[in-house]
């Protein structure tokens, strides 16, 4: 029974009865937080042996022999650079670690493009215009870097494929104030779609009218999956080498929801010619990385096939509750006909759209009956969506029965947004 | 007998006797480092309590409330932050915590000065010209982070009393280009002098003519005293105060030296209004610093007395090595003339000033026969001592017996530069 096709009182008495569900759900003063994507409890357990790690003094001076106590080693434990070379596919020898954020390597990155520029081009801060393109919806903390900056950010669609690169390849083959690109390529956020081969290939073979365009390839969920059926991404380093367009990529990835969020490992790649302008910036910035969290990892995963069986663990956590949202949407919305939403195969994200100019709407009520999600419009920059219809779900930080009533209330608050709309459209 | 004094024959002797004792020593083929200020085992080994925290999942809670292993806290562990508050004689909440590196944070600020400006002003990427005054012989690396900026490094004479402040006055009052100035203001790195406390007062009563003009005061050896009879340090903090001028300073410290160079726990403290500035920034480079190695300090450290009676540990291993500095310079170079150096109460360094024009050749010496120091001029602006004489020791990484050696090598090659110098001079 799609909502649109029903009779005017019938839609008033679905208004109504969502109206009473509401309220009713209001009244249980639940405080439910489903905003950001943030690991539950239980999966933070699955990593407690990283903390078991470096009690034996002679731990601390394997790897390259160094004392991993003192200063030093600029780029990270070769060990560690290996796991991480294994995830992100690029040479472990091009792989430079950061401490717990990947944000933050993505921001200084950024940000010496700014105030340095790349590959001998003139700063960013000495060019009359900076514009980066953002595929959305995409990640808000992306956009807050780049509106941060002050560059001007220009949205680029989101298809099945990854983001519309017709018109990526239009924008910067002609425009050569674009200087990047951010990309979630594998399980994006928020969609929840891994770009396919040909996006992948499109990519590597851009050729962007300004020498200094960096695509910012974070590849957050790159061993993120959640069924049997695995996404696979196409290894963008190694197209980049047929096109010889490696030094127009710089590649993130980190533990943050492979161990720790909070205390993890970042890691960063990039080509020979981005590492020696990263090297200089780096060696200026700090005397090394943490040494002894990224030795405290190595003890504990070993290789990358620790890292594997860890996330075995995290899907056994987080699939049962991506089936509680999935459940929830198609039991609760599945014949309105007033959302559609994603099913990824991995990630951290569901993405949900709803009928446009509802997204906020959607959020607020939800807000007021207790349950947070993530700002409607964080998705796009500015905060700006232009349908207000998306919305992100993030299941994996509350317990699978609250998520259950979280999801409730969002079904019921996208019933009382839609058929509220409906009945103002035809009053 | 004083070197310059000596009849040619009798110069001509001390140095054929000392070029027979520098090619003795060569022969030796040893290889001793003395470039950093890096810790030995032996003080890494007095904070292996911090690595035997965090082992019941009930600590992780502790704090806040929030699950440390987890996002956010942008601003780090209120305990850790009550601690570096004892130890910097600044607010607790006017403190922010980073990762392991201060070195980082000061980087960090200055690229925001650059970016995005300090209270409102022009970020300097958008001002003709800034320049920063260094207190010389002073941090290398403070020095390559201004350089790295492109910023004029302008270097102000140390004196018993700190730097220069009746040039520092001057300058900043009649030139609005002038940025910011650079401070170890107790112990200071390499005269290990401290300020006294009438320069702190002229720091906090400063009226730049710029007014996104800041103190970087660096106040790494705060809690870092080697005898019985420590230096004291007015707290500027206050001072500032007093005058309505808390905004013109940026204040550092870390565990660096406390616990571990590559994994302790750096921090910052500011003005409320600095603060506001630094939050944007920050809280968009990063979901938060690594608070499971903050917890990990507070457990170990408990409080202020936790620091103190840590470093006493750290006392005792570096007082016999600054003892065997002195007195092997004492005893090999006391009574020639050609050389001074410093008896610092703390911190890091000795500070070796040799004639005038031997710097480099005694460092070139040491290198040669296996001892590495610091760079001659590396205390100075773009590296450039003036007089070529400056020498910074550090005693800290080497053993005991090896560092006699390197210092005896050390007090022959400047003999031997000196005789070298004074009969180039005659003839």
């Amino acid at each position: 029974m799609k909502l649109a096709l029903q009779t005017n009182e019938e839609l008033t008495k679905i208004h109504q009865e969502a109206v009473k569900q509401y309220e009713d759900f209001k009244s249980l003063g639940l405080q439910l937080n489903m905003a950001r994507g943030k690991p539950c409890a239980e999966q933070l357990d699955l990593a407690l042996g990283v903390l078991e790690a470096l009690r034996a003094r002679s731990e601390f001076a394997n790897s390259n022999g160094d004392d991993c106590r003192n200063y030093g080693v600029w780029n990270g434990l070769p060990e560690m650079r290996e796991i991480f070379s294994k995830m992100m596919e690029v040479p472990a020898d091009l792989i430079i670690l950061g401490n717990n954020s990947s944000l933050q390597m993505m921001f200084d990155c950024i940000s010496q493009g700014f105030t340095h520029g790349f590959g001998g081009c003139q700063p960013w801060c000495k060019q009359e215009k900076v514009k980066f393109l953002c595929p959305s919806p995409g990640y808000d903390r992306h956009f807050g870097v780049t509106e941060y900056f002050g560059f001007e950010m220009i949205p680029i669609p989101m298809l099945k494929t990854g983001p519309d690169m017709d018109l990526i390849e239009r924008l910067v083959a002609e425009d050569d104030t674009i200087k990047g690109c951010w990309c979630v390529p594998k399980y994006s956020n928020p969609t929840g779609i891994t770009y396919s081969d040909e996006t992948v290939r499109r990519f590597a073979a851009l050729k962007p009218a300004a020498k200094d365009f960096r695509i910012m390839w974070d590849n957050a969920y790159c061993v993120h999956d959640l069924t049997d059926t695995p996404d696979t991404l196409l290894n963008l380093y190694d197209e980049c080498l047929k096109y010889g367009t490696e030094d127009h990529v710089l590649f993130f990835a980190s533990t943050s929801k492979i161990s720790f969020p909070g205390a993890g490992v970042a890691a960063l790649g990039a080509s020979k010619s981005n590492i020696e302008d990263l090297k200089r910036r780096i060696t200026t910035q700090t005397i090394g990385p943490d040494k002894l969290n990224q030795l405290r990892h190595i003890l504990f995963l070993h290789d990358i096939n620790g890292v594997y069986s860890l996330m075995q663990g995290h899907r056994e956590i987080l699939e049962p509750k991506f089936h509680i949202v999935e459940d929830s949407l198609e039991h609760e919305l599945g014949e309105l006909g007033i959302a559609k939403w994603s099913e990824p195969n991995g990630g951290y994200f569901v993405n949900l759209d709803v009928m446009n100019g509802c997204a906020k709407r959607v959020v607020s009520l939800c807000k007021e009956a207790g349950v947070i999600l993530t700002d409607a419009g964080a998705t796009f920059p500015y905060g700006a969506d232009p349908n207000d219809s998306n919305i992100r779900i993030a299941p994996s930080f509350p317990p699978q029965e609250e998520l259950r009533q979280a999801m409730h209330l969002l079904c019921i608050c996208v019933r009382l947004a839609a058929s509220e709309k409906l009945l103002s459209e035809r009053y």
